[in-house]
């Protein structure tokens, strides 16, 4: 990290802006400077492995390159070889949630593994900007696209994705066979509901979301599957909806004191800080009076509530990396096109303080 | 938004993916559909407007390129006119933070305007990783580079940059007459501070950061600023230390209960929620007791804390807009060749419930 002491302003210096631009070398410039033809530069430049260029000669083009500071153009080898590096990423909504931000870096570190490079396009779930963003894609020739969207939700595939390979990220299809890459809900519902079972809470409420969405339905499924593997009986009394926000948390909390409730599971961490509001307000303590687990793993937040909070988080970075070893055919899809990833368990002192109490002394 | 209701789950269909791909359609059948030459419709797709085609046969291309679905070649196009459509963006941390998010939207709705595409590289601020991004995009011969931070710093400039056209976003060169598009610290410091004192506060608390950066030299000159404007003296005791984070915040409320302000502006909106924590603690209200500002407009944490806050914004998606412009040649830069950009005002309930209260009755 680069910081800085003193004043912050740059030096005010005179008018000239960035015109010392260096002219690029040419591939002439190479060839003359290697003492041979342009040919051969383009041969060395392009890896042809059966051209006949001895090694003395290979050796001195590169050298050549690399004094001149030689960049290939890219475009031409795309050209030549009839197909990009390149694979497109069309996403949702880049800017207003931090996850997108994964699935991009998580498709990105895998795609330069193999010498792909990302095309980003940001759509902000706008169909014109969807359509044209494809079609560049497409005009760009690209390996294949990633359709990925930021909250894990049905998809309407965009017909023009057929005219080359795709798979969807964090959204998949009905009544398709198209590939697609989304989180387990059901296993994190279920890995969040055990976390509270584990500390041996019985009386566990949870605060689900009002969106019809797979997380709602997914995130049930895994609580009720983690209560019955625990011999507790469900009771739909316990199981609340609640805007999925700091204010449909604190709102629910009312209703959780009420049905006496020794611990909770909410949909998400902005639910679970809006419990935290709730819960000071009425006078009791986390995880004294209530357990709190929630979900996402959301960066500056889950960590920074007091107690910071327990979550499952929503495995993102994954999600991308999955997308594009889909692509590239490096990993086989399961048999119906849908591979989950797991989400993983993130455990703070929400549920317990991490030096467990000595019973007595309290 | 799509959403569902029931089984979220996909069906399970059979084994075959997405094997249906379309073949693309090539040029020479676009040619024998439209009964020109291939030629033709090259000048066509290419838009010679010297061309000497009839109105009529350019409508029979296009017909038959709509009809075909044909998508012209990006990269020979651009091979053609010896430079692509592509602006390059490298930004250090697309992936922890949500505004690197903003700066990208920002950079792609300007550059779309204009007719080129991002291309987007995720460095997380490794060296090597920059390298490589930055031939990348040298290679795919971009019209230039738009470098990018997440936070607003001082920039050590790759030298490969001076190979193209660049602007800095969201940061700066030291000694360099380079093109900058950064946020007015100063501008917002001041903007905090005037909320407060038009709430008739006048023993006012600044908790700074603990990094130095230019935001916290700039802000600490705007709360100076508008503490001078307003005819209050600057006492150096009403300046905190604080770590950037909600740990920060709530560490420093002991000393800014005993200091006796009415009001405080806290560096970001990270610390001010740490401070609302801390405040809680001791019994004390916002406003009531103390009034609070932030900075940033944090998406996930400003508008939800209770009461919301009032803050100050950091104008990514503008900074983002304002670099493509300043690399187009669109915007002239200012004489220093950085251009500064305001923070706006975003009033919350923090400083003062939105209906004022009658001051009797209470």
């Amino acid at each position: 990290m680069t910081t800085q002491k003193g004043s912050s302003q740059p030096a005010e210096s005179d008018p000239p802006p960035n015109t010392t631009r260096h002219r690029p070398t040419t591939m002439r410039e190479v060839a003359e400077a290697a003492a041979v033809s342009v040919a051969t530069v383009s041969l060395v430049v392009n890896n042809k492995k059966d051209a006949r260029i001895g090694a003395d000669t290979r050796k001195r083009v590169r050298d050549a390159i690399r004094v001149l500071g030689y960049r290939p153009n890219a475009l031409a080898k795309n050209l030549v070889s009839g197909s990009s590096r390149f694979i497109g990423l069309v996403a949702d909504a880049i800017a207003t949630t931090p996850f997108a931000g994964q699935i991009i870096r998580g498709a990105q570190d895998e795609a330069w593994k193999h010498g792909y490079v990302l095309l980003i396009a940001n759509t902000e779930g706008n169909e014109p900007a969807e359509k044209e963003a494809i079609s560049m894609m497409l005009e760009h020739k690209v390996r294949g696209i990633l359709y990925s969207t930021w909250y894990h939700r049905v998809a309407q595939v965009p017909a023009a994705l057929n005219e080359t390979d795709f798979v969807l990220v964090n959204c998949f299809a009905r009544d398709s066979d198209a590939w697609a890459v989304v989180p387990d809900e059901v296993q994190g519902g279920r890995a969040a509901t055990e976390i509270l079972i584990r500390h041996g809470h019985r009386r566990i409420a949870f605060l689900n979301t009002t969106t019809p969405s797979p997380a709602r339905d997914g995130r049930l499924q895994g609580y009720r599957e983690a209560l019955e593997s625990a011999g507790i009986p469900f009771d739909p009394n316990l199981v609340f909806d609640a805007y999925p926000d700091q204010e449909g948390g604190y709102a629910a909390v009312e209703g959780l004191v009420q049905c006496g409730v020794t611990a909770v599971f909410c949909h998400n961490d902005r639910v679970a800080m809006g419990v935290y509001d709730g819960l000071r307000q009425v006078g009791m303590s986390i995880p004294e009076d209530i357990a709190v687990v929630g979900f996402d793993n959301q960066e500056v937040i889950a960590a920074h509530l007091r107690p910071p909070l327990s979550t499952v988080a929503l495995p993102h970075y994954r999600l991308g990396a999955a997308g594009v070893r889909l692509l590239l055919g490096l990993d086989e899809a399961p048999g119906n096109g849908v591979l989950r990833i797991v989400c993983p368990v993130v455990e703070r002192d929400s549920v317990s303080t991490r030096q467990e109490k000595a019973p007595a002394n309290m």
